[in-house]
């Protein structure tokens, strides 16, 4: 009779999380979408204004901030290839997801700079390019303000801590407002594939874009490497971490609280 | 004997009510006093210095923040029309609230801009206008805008989450400065009609004035829609909707520390 | 017996008492020497520069964030007679408390003034003076810019709260910088006499300071008044509140860890 | 049997404590490298841009926030010889940790500024040097910067409070960003040794170097020791003190959870 019930009880939740990862799926997209239109208008609005790199450098961490808060415990709120890499590589999400949400990202982050495309027609649109630097110290900046925001999403979402006592999204927000501060003046600051790569397809200005990809890919999987064997090993046995990647962190097992790719927990009362 | 009792508690609560209702809609018009005369100072007060549309952005943003910390817990402090709207269709607040709030920010509104009205007398008064951009250009921006804030509001208070650990007025604050940092080149960022009314009002300068509106209150109806039925359905069925936006979330059966409008829990200890 | 430990308890609490008292003091006349040192540093080291107002407001909001989260188990971290006037109208600090705060406070401006005096020769020492304003003008923006600050340190500090969840000084700094992205522009932003006293008394520049003076005190007065009486209510008697004026808050009868002026608990391990 | 298993304990701590311990100051290393590039990055990029003041403060700040976000539960995340400095003065890390530290803070440094060397080869490198005041007047400044800072980390790490409610990395962070408003225009803000000392070696511009040492040591010093003694005494005697020192405060008596350098808890479950 147990057993009845908690067969019951699987399917119910194999329903239920089909239905979950395709909201975190949807919520990538709108999320993506809103943070690369909020991103471009503010690179684009007003570029000659004197205070444009601290202007955009604050537009892009708090459009983190603010969708962290609003969609963490529906997607985990990644928007960002290479925080989603970073957490693969970490072995905290599924292939699938994986898959999944890089490809709703990109979608989001081209309809985001088709909308944007016609607002300052002369402009931009927020394209990301070299400036003054070599192809290679191009890959260096986006390597290394990669691995601090990927450093610090793997960090702040840690399990294993109980001693991040503010808000995670301010933490990777602010990160992500950091890593403008230290890129924006050489490579217009990439730091996330998607949002480099709409632009660029919309404006088809692909030159040295292979950068923008190599850099954040690099810098994100560093992270998780230098994070999970040196700095804070983890202790799980290979198999454990194979299955995650396979079937994903939320399986029956697991209440949806924990579910895969949140940085937080669940929701206690879920939709019938 | 206990139906006595829970008689004089159920009419000792409605004479509260009132009172916690109208202290509520005082602070409303209290709070967008002090929102409108902060964030136009900062607006008017040196319009050319290099770092404008930061200062801008910041003033209001920190505006929301010290306000929503101030007089959360007693009007909820939403201090805009699109989010009353937004908790509206969300069914989250009573239409009686929506329309009493929504009167008491615009007279707010309308006070504040006739104090600013002396200070800069050649300057413009922040008022909202299109900069470069088509009237339907303006809807979007104002539209996408004011969706993120008011899906901020809406996910920060959700009372479904446990997860949401640090300020939630700290992370609506810097969702008003994320919508500034966007829009303000475009259209000077409105995301509140009662904001881009009052000094409208005072200088009668309406011109375009419908899209501060209309993109505002498109955006926060469709952040609640999404938010709700598409990225996180609510489970209450039509009933219970129904009587919220009749008799409010702070009926008799509520203690006063669930009531309706407040992101927060409220006080253990009441006036008596 | 009991009494007689209840007698040596009381005689150790009042003992221990005199000492936190002296500590808060000296708290306060360091913590004003380091507030007004950073902050007129950050006004008179590069005051051509585009982001003057941002640089000098987030200076003054970021200092009390820092000043607060470092003496606020001390001595509150007033650091401004118009806050310890609004706890003073607001019944939560005594008499004797306020009148040795603001002499600390002025004290520590005037130290603060002097060390920064040669730093610029040429420059303004930070004094505040009216830009392009009526002195009406004047005493109206810094009676708004203190009401609001006053009004957010009553709230976030008001112990029938149990909802702030967030950093109660960042709420507070944040709010100090917000009053001065409102009023820089036109009064150079004073919101504390005592911060106005200091360098106005060491260039001898006094033209208008009554303004300085009148428009916090009245603006920090009226927060109490609009708090404790219009938004949210206080329950205590009469009696409550005038002991509290005369002895303070940290008579015998409280732990120390709820002792007078501290915007938060006291540590649970004492000196012996 | 007991006996035996405890000293089982013993040895499994120790051995474990070590790896911690090299962990640790592998932290400070790649911690201070992120630092100082991105610090860097964010000075020499674009430096004529009309808001860099506010940019690199802001650079310098958000990147303490996400370091220490990052790196808290490893090592504490000092990244500065001043506040390793302020905390062996406080008797709170051992003296072998120390020296492990400073000297992984000044080779992550030098690395760091090698790496950043030829990206604008004509620009400063960030070096520090004063501009328009003595060498007496840059000491001031250097000096009451970082005693703001050191004051900062000891007041919101110290054990006895319970009142932190905040992130501490957040209020240490923006104390770093502080600093910077306050001292930038003068001596380009130091307030950490070692952060002056990388570019000053690679660029081999030592020219006052010494200030950028003897201002943050004098206030790192100054902070632990008005902290300690004068602000909030600690209780603790001479002997237990001393043992902190030679030992470190991570001892077999005290579980991982609360080692040495860390200002929060550790973990609950360690690689095994």
């Amino acid at each position: 009779m147990l057993v009845y019930t908690q067969d019951k009880e699987k399917a119910k939740m194999k329903e239920m999380k089909s239905w979950v990862f395709w909201r975190a799926v949807a919520a990538e997209f709108v999320g993506m979408l809103i943070f690369i239109v909020v991103g471009i208008a503010s690179a684009i609005g007003h570029p000659e204004n004197g205070a444009q790199e601290v202007k955009v450098s604050l537009a892009f961490g708090l459009a983190i901030v603010t969708l962290a808060h609003s969609l963490g415990h529906i997607s985990g709120a990644h928007l960002n290839p290479a925080v989603s890499l970073g957490l693969l590589v970490s072995c905290q999400i599924s292939l699938l997801r994986f898959v999944c949400y890089v490809l709703a990202q990109m979608l989001g982050a081209l309809a985001a700079s088709a909308i944007m495309d016609g607002f300052r027609p002369g402009g931009t649109l927020g394209v990301n390019k070299l400036n003054g630097v070599t192809v290679g110290q191009g890959f260096v900046i986006e390597f290394l303000a990669t691995l601090q925001l990927v450093l610090c999403v793997i960090a702040v979402t840690d399990k294993r801590r109980s001693d991040v006592k503010g808000s995670a999204p301010l933490a990777i927000g602010l990160s992500v407002g950091l890593g403008h501060f230290a890129a924006i003046s050489f490579t217009g600051c990439g730091i996330n594939p998607a949002r480099s790569f709409g632009p660029a397809v919309i404006r088809s200005k692909m030159e040295n874009h292979w950068v923008y990809w190599l850099g954040p890919v690099c810098g994100g999987t560093a992270a998780a490497l230098i994070y999970d064997f040196l700095l804070y090993p983890r202790s799980e046995d290979f198999r454990t971490r194979w299955s995650v990647l396979v079937n994903g962190a939320d399986n029956e097992a697991n209440p949806p609280e924990r579910r895969e790719g949140s940085p937080v927990p669940g929701p206690s009362q879920w939709p019938k």
